[in-house]
């Protein structure tokens, strides 16, 4: 269990399988995120039709409603929110950092108030690490000290130090839980990936990752810290530093990432897995991915437009709906329209990944890659 | 085509079966909604899923927007929504007399304000005859006026009197916009339903439905302007009053209506087809119907609940959600929670005409109804 396989590689690029208690995992893979154990506006029938195969939950919401001890009592994860391919959660780390008001972060844990009701509440990484345990997906997260992207030395060395301090408190508690439950049910069966942070400081980043493999034999590393407000060519100088000290046999999970040009760019350095809410947050908002870039389908343009929203997508929205209804659906404010647009982006990330996937396996990624950056128009936000 | 054959009675219920170009309609029939060419939060797939066998929109809503050429120049009404089984359209008369701010009407139509714009319109017979043929679908209504649910009977009868002068015309109209087509394709037939008014005055009721069929040889009668503010025993006495009047041969469809218990009340007084927004409506309130009257999920003895909604459903929604988890999609704010709700509450109208439909071909209907309402409890709003 938790094995990482490679089917191929060109250039720094990988394809890859990873087995995990729920089913198997494709790499280049993308993992659309269910923040509140729920991907907006779509069902897990919805993720299966466009060949989702991991779903990320956020530790923190889910903590603070409706609690993970409701959860469990639901059944757990899977169970509650009706997924039963594998699943993912973050710590609540980046969430405690980002969007609480946090009170105070000292070296045993973070005190914050909740965005939902207020209350005063305390995360430690014993605590991120219980909580997981319970929530009970395939893969967990390292609790960590996420800071902000423009962070000078000091402050990347001290967030740094302080989580490679956590991880092994998260991984002292996560060897207590696991070891205490049968391990014959996939719910039972858990693993545990440190988060790499140090900044954009590449001596940093080279330190922290060193520092991760000495701690531990690994089933999985994730990168976090980037994609929080630095420039996209210095978050991709930073996963140029980093690859060469990678370990070729442990799966990559770059946390945040990303847009569609971001996926390309991270899988040339070595990069396995992502997780973003763009496509889904992107979609309620109009626009739509396509080869060509994004397009915003509230644009009057689209009016009597009979064609559909992206003529290469395999999607029930591009299969079933005119351009023209999706912008109707749009202007007129119907719940509809925010669905089908988050189901194609979601399908077309999904299938930005099986296409990388597919040029990796027969070593042609650098030229699949020029030939897709040609094609596409860079949109950062909408 | 448009043949109506009967099936079985029981007591005045009927079933029978209505052959439409785009298919045939088994009735009793619930049509959900599709206000604005999409029954709110749910695709034409998940309508399939449920069994809906024909769809509603607004020629109001669909003319104010996008505007009827819009629909045309995408294809027409089934395609716009990617629905191609039957679909009614209503004529506009409810909504501009109940949802507009409207000016003027007379005997020519009404001048009123799109509540979209605020841009002054104009509506006649022949313009919404000619809106909703541009728009296709299989069934479409005359114009009427609708007057308020407590009426007096000298504003029943101004209402039902113009209603009456409106159908002369709309017939015209509609038969003239007919001739002119090949009938080859189904989206070029069409037929047009007449509307009962007179309101809650039984003499009004039965003049009006004499002379509704001195005027024509229809293929179905709708019975417009109930379940517009009058007590609900008022409605099924006027239903009763009416029945033994109705010719045997044509569907009957009451419009507007409704809530569980309207169904079965009114299949139990000589109706065939009903529409309603309250499933969807009231599913977006987070309220499900039960075969014991209706629930509010974001209750909060249903927080650790593992059973389904309504243990005796098939839907989606029943057999993958535990109610729990549902109460979360609701407290979450998730959109998901609307569409599952909408979803099941749809299903449980269409099981519930099924449930009829196979009751009366039994000739067993008066006890299966007195059954059903020992279980279910009155719940009329949310």
């Amino acid at each position: 269990m938790f094995e990482f396989s490679l089917q191929g590689t060109s250039g720094a690029a990988r394809a890859g399988t990873l087995t995990l208690p729920h089913g198997t995992v494709e790499t280049p893979c993308f993992m659309p995120v269910g923040t509140q154990g729920t991907v907006r506006a779509l069902s897990p029938g919805d993720l299966k039709a466009v060949g989702a195969q991991i779903v990320l939950a956020n530790t923190y919401h889910l903590h603070v409603r409706p609690g993970e001890d409701v959860v469990a009592k639901l059944g757990g994860l899977h169970r509650f929110m009706a997924w039963d391919r594998p699943l993912l959660t973050d710590s609540g780390g980046f969430q405690v950092f980002s969007l609480a008001s946090f009170r105070r972060v000292d070296d045993d844990g973070v005190e914050f108030t909740s965005h939902v009701d207020g209350a005063k509440r305390y995360l430690t990484p014993e605590r991120a690490t219980e909580i997981q345990w319970t929530l009970g997906a395939d893969i967990v997260m390292a609790f960590d000290h996420v800071a902000p992207g423009a962070a000078d030395e000091a402050t990347s060395r001290d967030a740094l130090e302080r989580t490679l301090r956590w991880l092994e408190r998260c991984a002292k508690r996560h060897a207590t839980v696991s070891n205490n439950r049968p391990t014959d049910q996939p719910s039972n069966r858990q693993t545990l990936w440190p988060i790499l942070q140090g900044g954009t400081h590449p001596a940093l980043r080279l330190e922290g990752l060193k520092r991760i493999l000495d701690l531990g034999a690994w089933t999985g590393l994730a990168i976090g810290g980037l994609s929080v407000g630095e420039t996209k060519p210095l978050m991709y100088q930073i996963l140029e530093s980093i690859e060469p000290a990678l370990p070729r046999a442990l799966p990559r999970y770059l946390m945040g990432v990303g847009f569609p040009e971001d996926l390309v760019a991270a899988v040339e350095r070595g990069v396995d897995l992502f997780d973003c809410v763009a496509p889904t947050r992107n979609g309620r908002n109009g626009s739509a991915y396509t080869p060509e870039g994004a397009i915003n389908i509230r644009n009057a343009g689209f009016r009597e437009d009979t064609g559909p929203l992206d003529p290469t997508c395999d999607c029930e929205t591009c299969r079933e709906y005119s351009r023209g209804y999706l912008r109707h659906l749009f202007t007129a404010d119907e719940l509809l329209g925010l669905r089908l647009l988050s189901l194609h982006n979601v399908r077309f990330l999904i299938r930005l990944a099986g296409d990388m996937r597919r040029a990796i396996r027969i070593d042609d990624f650098p030229r699949w890659a020029a030939d897709w950056r040609r094609r596409y128009t860079r949109t950062d936000a909408t």
